[in-house]
């Protein structure tokens, strides 16, 4: 199997977790497009019903449109049954990293709606240690500069996310500063300083909110499975 | 003296710690507008000359240009020297709530630049805890209802800030949840348990940034003072 069809195997195997009347969170990026597609398939014929769905991004809205499936607000269907989503990264403790398609804001505010949020990937995703890649960073855009001096600052090597040569924003109208973490160096401490910093929105850094993960690899797929943390934030 | 005449007195102090050549922040508020109109008048005696300054909002950037004050962008500008600004309630250990202007996550990301950032205010910002009035909470707008509901449920009364009966728009774009922290509660705490909420943007309170207080009451001025914590984020 090729990386494509791993990413189909996943979100396959993903499908199965779905039913009839679930309220339930799309992700974005190339995995996940092919969860709505397959969804959209299903809607047609007729195996599943009555799905109320809401969208991480823009990009993930039009596709699902395309394919038959009607998006709601995520106020019109929160909390969510389940949302499902991929990641860029992924280690053992279900930690992830994400937003590398840029979605990272919206990503983590439908996933924190989820009882359940199942991450699908192809087996590359998984790492012994997050950081392999850069760590997306959404800032405002009044602190872009100043930031940017801060995490050289810190060797954190930032460089803004482009697309066609022009800054990207997001939907959320921010930029991007991808990062990169020190190898030496825990994510979840250089997390937790450049979040101190007036003018960073998020990052691609979701330390609680997979509950479960589904790896598709060339021998097949394995499920990966955490507690949710206590004091949950889903209700 | 009337709480005009004593923002004004605060605000004429303040001035005094002003000298030429510097690069300077300006606040957002009646207190810090009283302290850009000295600035405007010492500009034009040339009792101060070659200031750099920049503004925590629009409104305190169209105040400045009216009275010969040119604005720079913070980026141009960072770090600053010193940054002045108001208050809505001061504690102490000058712990700040701020952002009843609707200006909050400007004012921090520039008073983080600043080496010294010195408080403005008359008396009656004084507070043995804070939390008197409510707490602004700066909002990606994509999470306003889903984070409505949530601070709800966390007993903390949301609220979303209106103007001319209309959702009020940050400079950045964002609304504001105005939410009550419980008396029975510490402000830090609640603070750091929602800022976990995806969606958050920053809130109003400034635990660490303010290094110094000038307050006015009736009977004159007085100074307090703090060092600034270690691992000092203005270099």
């Amino acid at each position: 199997m090729d990386a494509q069809q791993m990413k189909i195997a996943a979100a396959r195997e993903a499908l199965s977790d779905v039913t009839s009347g679930m309220k339930l969170g799309l992700g974005t990026g190339s995995t996940a497009s092919e969860l709505v597609r397959l969804l959209g398939d299903a809607l047609k014929q007729r195996a599943l019903r009555d799905l109320r769905c809401t969208s991480t991004s823009e990009q993930t809205a039009e596709l699902a449109r395309s394919v038959g499936i009607e998006i709601l607000s995520l106020a019109q269907v929160a909390p969510l049954d389940l949302a499902i989503d991929g990641a860029d990264e992924i280690d053992d403790q279900l930690r992830l990293i994400k937003g590398r398609g840029g979605a990272l804001l919206r990503e983590k505010i439908v996933e924190q709606q989820a009882r359940r949020f199942i991450v699908i990937a192809d087996e590359s995703k998984i790492v012994e240690k997050l950081g392999q890649g850069p760590l997306p960073v959404e800032v405002t855009p009044f602190a872009r500069e100043v930031l940017e001096r801060r995490f050289a600052g810190m060797g954190l090597s930032p460089e803004l996310r482009l697309r066609d040569g022009k800054p990207r924003l997001t939907d959320e109208q921010h930029l991007i500063l991808d990062i990169r973490v020190p190898l030496n160096q825990d994510i979840a401490d250089v997390v937790a300083r450049i979040r101190e910093l007036a003018g960073v929105i998020d990052t691609g850094f979701f330390p609680t909110e997979a509950t479960e993960a589904i790896i598709a690899g060339p021998n097949g797929i394995r499920r990966m499975r955490k507690p949710r943390r206590p004091g949950d934030l889903a209700t």
